[in-house]
Formats: C-alpha cells, sequence, structure tokens
C-alpha cells in the first residue's frame, strides 16, 4: 500500500489516489434558512416536521431527501453507490437507521457526537483511496427538537439558555467521494483521527469547552504529522465550537507559538446571526458542520477561492445518562484536509 | 488495490494481505462465566458493578480491562495500535468513550446494535489490508444492567420476560489486527458489508426475528458475491438471533434451497445453559458476539478444527424512542470470513 497511500506521523494518512468531492447536498430547516447561509443551502425546508408526525421521523426524511438530492445533484447511479458512511445524534442511529434503509447501500453506522460528518468523510476516503470502492457516500444529520428532547428539556418548558449554550442545527448535509476522477468539488489528500480527550468540562450547557480541547489536539496532530505549519491551510475550521470554544481554541494554539485567528472558521459560528437569531454560541449538531461544509466550504473550493482547508468537525460525547451520574464531558474532533482540484481539475 | 484487496460483487472485499488476529481477549460476568463457555474466558468478573458506582462505569471499567488484558496477551506496546474501532449499545457510546479515554489512540466510534463487533473487524481489517496501519484494535462489549436500564424496565421491577427475549451479555471481547504476519490466531480474508433489512417487526422481546432477515441477506451476499457454496464454510456464524431468530435464518436458507442448519451456529444460543440459566431464547448484546468469538471461535480456528468460518454478528436497531413512536426494529448483520493460518501459520 506504500503504492496507495501512506501512514503520516502517529494518526495521519496521505492519499496517493486522493478521492474526489463529485456531489454535495444539504438541506437545512427553516431557522438554518434565515441565517447568514440561507441562500446557500440546496433546500430549506420551511416544515420542521417535515411532513411526518414526529421530530425523529422527521430527521430521518431530513436524511432520505439529503442523500436523494446529492445522488440526483451528481448524475450517480444509486447502485453505484457501493458504501454509506453515516450517523446522527440520536440514540441507536435512529435518524440514519429509519433515514437510510430505503437507500439499500451497504451501511457503516457512525457515532462521533458532532465530530461524525469528519469522521464518515475520513473512513469514506480510506475506503476510496485504498480502491475498495469507487463511489461512496458519507452523510451525517442533526435537528434542534429531536437534539433538545434527548439531551436537554422538553422543548415546551420553555428553558432559559445561557449564552455558552449552542443551538442544535437542523440539517443534513450529504457528500459523494469517488476514485480516480479528474474533477470535482474538491479532492481529499489527507486525514488525522482524532482520539478521546477529557478536559473534565462538566457544564452540559458549555459544550466548546469541552470540545476545544479535542479540537486543538486533532489540529496539533495534524500539523506534527504532516510536517507543515498552520499556514499552509487557508482556512483551519472546526465543526461546532461556537464563540466561547473558538476563542479557547485561538488561546490553546496561541500558548503552542502558533496564530490561527485569522485562518480559523467554525461553522457554528457561520450558521446563524447571533444578533438577530437569539442563538447565543452559535450552532452545533453534527448537522452543523455537515451543512455548512456543502453550502460553503466545497464551493469555495470548486471555485479556487480557498485553495487548502483543514476540516475538523468536534464532538462532545454528552450523555444525559453518564452526565447526571457526575461524570465530564470528553470531546473528540476529526481532521479532513480538503484541496482545490486545480488545473487538473 | 487492485494490488491490495478486490472489490467482489456487490458488497464484499477479497482481501489480497490478509489482517492476522494477533491477539483477542474476553472478559465476561458472572452468570456468563456460569455457562456452558465459563471456563473459556480470559476473566469472569464476579463483582457485575466492576468496582465502580454505577453500571455504565462498570461497562466502562470492563472495555478498559479488556483492552489492557487483549495488549498484553499479544505483548504489543500501545502506542503500536494505530486505531481504535470500537463501540456498545449505550447512547452516545460512553462505554467506550469513557472505558477507552486513557489508551489515547485515534478512536472510530461506530454503532451496529449488536453487530458492532462484525463492523469493528471489518473496518480495522480494511484499514490494515490497506497498509493505513500495522496493527489495531476492534472491540465491542454490552452489560446486562445498562441495556435493560436503556432499553427496557428498571431491572428492580422484575418484569417477566416472554420466552422469545433474550438476555443481554455482560462482557467485552478485543482483538488486535496486524498486517504481514506469518503467524496468528486466524486471519480474515474477506468482509461482507450488510445493509439496513426492515422486516416490519414491532415486538421489541423478539429481537431474533428482527435480525434473522438482516442474516440472511449478509449471508446470501456473501455467498453470492464470493461465488462459493454454503459449504465452503465449516461453520456459519451467527451473533445473537437466539433460538427463534436462528430457526427462522435457518428456515429462510432452506426457502432458496441451502441447507446450514448442520453448519450454523449462534453465539446467542451458545452462551447460556436455557435450562439452568433462565435466559429464554439466548443472549444477545454487542458483547455476544464478542466474547464468543475471542474465546471459543478464534481458538478453534487456531487449533485448525475449523478452516473457514463465516462470523455474522447481528443487530437489531431498538430506540425506546422509534419504538414507541410505533416504528419497527430494522435489523443488520455484517459478515467476515475468518480462515485458519494453515501451513504458513
Amino acid at each position: 500500500m506504500k503504492e496507495r497511500g501512506q501512514m503520516a506521523g502517529k494518526a495521519s494518512l496521505r492519499f496517493f489516489h486522493p478521492p474526489v468531492i463529485v456531489s454535495a447536498a444539504s438541506v437545512a430547516g427553516r431557522k438554518e434558512g434565515e441565517g447568514p447561509l440561507g441562500s446557500l443551502f440546496d433546500q430549506v425546508e420551511q416544515d420542521d416536521m417535515f411532513g411526518t408526525d414526529s421530530w425523529e421521523k422527521a430527521e430521518s426524511a431530513l436524511q432520505k431527501r439529503t442523500a436523494d438530492l446529492a445522488i440526483e445533484k451528481g448524475g450517480i447511479h444509486k447502485k453505484d453507490l457501493r458504501y454509506l458512511f453515516a450517523g446522527d445524534l440520536l440514540g441507536q442511529l435512529i435518524a440514519t437507521s429509519f433515514g437510510t434503509v430505503d437507500l439499500k447501500i451497504p451501511l457503516f453506522g457512525l457515532y462521533g457526537a458532532c465530530s461524525t460528518m469528519g469522521e464518515a468523510l475520513m473512513l469514506g476516503a480510506m475506503a476510496v483511496n485504498a480502491g475498495y470502492a469507487d463511489q461512496v457516500m458519507a452523510m451525517a444529520s442533526s435537528h434542534f427538537a429531536t437534539a433538545e428532547k434527548q439531551f436537554r428539556f422538553p422543548l415546551g418548558y420553555g428553558n432559559q439558555r445561557p449564552l455558552s449554550a449552542t443551538w442544535t442545527v437542523t440539517g443534513c448535509g450529504s457528500v459523494i467521494l469517488a476514485g480516480d476522477r479528474k474533477s470535482g468539488m474538491a479532492k481529499i489528500t489527507a486525514v488525522t483521527t482524532g482520539q478521546m480527550v477529557d478536559a473534565g468540562i462538566r457544564d452540559s450547557m458549555n459544550m466548546g469547552a469541552a470540545m476545544a480541547p479535542a479540537a486543538f489536539h486533532t489540529i496539533e496532530q495534524n500539523l506534527e504529522d504532516l510536517q507543515v505549519e498552520e499556514n499552509w491551510y487557508d482556512r483551519i475550521i472546526t465543526g461546532d465550537l461556537g464563540k466561547v470554544g473558538s476563542r479557547i481554541l485561538v488561546d490553546l494554539m496561541k500558548e503552542k507559538g502558533r496564530n490561527i485567528k485569522e485562518i480559523h472558521m467554525d461553522c457554528g459560528i457561520e450558521i446563524y446571526d447571533p444578533n438577530r437569531q437569539d442563538t447565543h454560541a452559535g450552532g452545533s449538531g453534527c448537522g452543523c458542520s455537515a451543512v455548512v461544509l456543502c453550502a460553503k466550504i466545497l464551493p469555495k473550493l470548486l471555485a479556487g477561492e480557498w485553495k487548502r482547508v483543514l476540516f475538523v468537525p468536534t464532538g462532545a460525547l454528552l450523555s444525559t445518562v453518564s452526565f447526571n451520574e457526575g461524570q465530564s464531558i470528553p470531546g473528540i474532533a476529526h481532521g479532513v484536509v480538503l484541496e482545490y482540484m486545480g488545473a487538473e481539475g
């Protein structure tokens, strides 16, 4: 395999046959549609129930619609998709289980909390680069109402939220990766797999603080493994650290002598307008980085406006059970290097 | 890729550099220790709490202990394990998150319900065969008390269980896969990735019936993809169909003109003595197939008693939320072809 890819450092892989993102689709909810990226999503659904009678069925319908749209936009035959790498935030991945059953595609169910889109892209790229598949789909979703119901309070309580809290994005992003293509939106040239990082944070209303140390660890590992400096990237884009977590990340990097302030972007900060939308620290959920990837990051790479991006979806392993038992909230983050297709593109 | 492995049929891969299982460890609970396989487990823990103060911490302690034991038995340095592919049954994979945080190994968190050990072995083998890692760990666990608490009734209720119900295994199995080795317990020569199969079963106390159609689908796919007949295998071993699901599987195969009755084995049936242990249809949980793999299947392959086994962990995507909303219970099963190392072993 020396021929197909190369282990780089402790936790990274370089791909010699970089998988190409040939299609991407994003479907978002009404609130996301009213935000700064509203016009960039492929579809904005005004009905939070997506025409179903439960929040969970709504999230499944969201996944199904996004998957179908990515297939349609790519002009791909469903039967040519060899594997599906997907997940969501719900127990037993029910949004994915029920949302993808009709696709009849071999499925790898993943759980990385809000880092799931990173995990899906990474495993999908590993499969394509190794020649295990010609075309695969990577997908992740979240829904504000299913997440609040599972992790926090019934919506009807109208609970007050502290300023460090984030707002779970209703949205789904789906990407199709293909091998040995000359054109596409971007290529995946390397990946860095994150490890669990437990910084001892116990505040479930401050997930940014729980995830920032994991993002820091993965970014540092990526730079070390690939032996590059932070400015090798046009952007280092985290998933859903929000305002609080982003500040912590920038500070942690600064302590290491790295200034990422100018090149750092966070999908959770991008997706809402905090002045107009009352979302406090920003957006979160697997769907947050997934829709921002499809609606904003990939188009910028396609246009060549950015040449190289380190995409780092971040996850907080929040569980009501472990939280109520007094446990901390460990974090994880996965890094995916996305590059402009360039002249060969 | 053509050089390292080959796509076979619709959902299978053949490995040209078969990853070798160089170490395996099993830790089981007291009830499992009293069952027919009791003497085969590496460790039987008499304390269901594993020295902690909650069921969830107990399951994390179980994972940690099993991982450490697999590392120790293999004479491996922890730092040489490049990736961990792991999961459990709990929401947000808390047994894995907290159980593996100290390992500090890049983690792919997986959810395939009780098929997780199959998913972990499959992805681990794909990574090793592709040259992405020299050594990786695949691990899955379950705990009777955490599963009952999450999926069914508080234990204190002393609920009656129908005869079709299974008993969640308290146990963890951990396997270390390595590349390009001449000796080991067994090698993984091919894998078949399952898809979600929804047979419309709505009885959460009959998970065998929910999973049997998925097992059937994956076994048929495997035979078709590899272009072999069922008797190419010495054993076809399902995860936790139990007595009811196993009968359905054998019947479904029979309708296809295949007689697997003599070569079929089910980990859920193996692990308990239904006459003495009041476990009804058998054992279940991610830990069920994981411990039976490590304690019984791999030793038989090492001894050459079996030359070729199709190992098919089965999962039922049961969720209390979707179940209470009237949804069915889809199933999934993943197939892993395990072979005797033979003369080269």
